[in-house]
């Protein structure tokens, strides 16, 4: 089965590579564009086998190793 | 308004990133996962009045910035 985390910077912590991404967009001619954050699409191809708690599991791997939970936040799809 | 670009390596292309973590995972104990493939979540808010050419608009600018065709595949969600 697969698995995908979004992982995001909390709508607290600056984001320098979104917003050079912004104005790198405003230098291109794209205008309209007021902001930009820039997070990780972390898919997760899984066992069959990986049982009811699945979701437990990748919310614990998310937040030991693919996720900073001091400056991210994470989503979890199934 | 806002809108995700999603932004992902082809299958065909290898993904080291996505190894390692693989890796790693297996090491801290996780066990099951067959793959990881990691690629980028751009979450763009855009101007209200971006106006029914919208996706027209971010299209061009994944081809044409955030994304690297020639590597990558992308996914426009408004």
């Amino acid at each position: 089965m697969k698995a995908t985390v979004l992982v995001r910077l909390k709508s607290e912590v600056l984001d320098p590579q979104g917003d050079a991404v912004r104005r790198a967009l405003g230098k291109l001619g794209f205008e309209g564009v007021k902001g930009v954050r820039v997070g990780k699409l972390i898919e997760i191809d899984l066992d069959d086998a990986a049982g009811p708690d699945v979701k437990a599991r990748l919310e614990k791997m998310a937040d030991e190793m693919l996720a900073n939970p001091v400056i991210e936040d994470f989503e979890i799809k199934l």
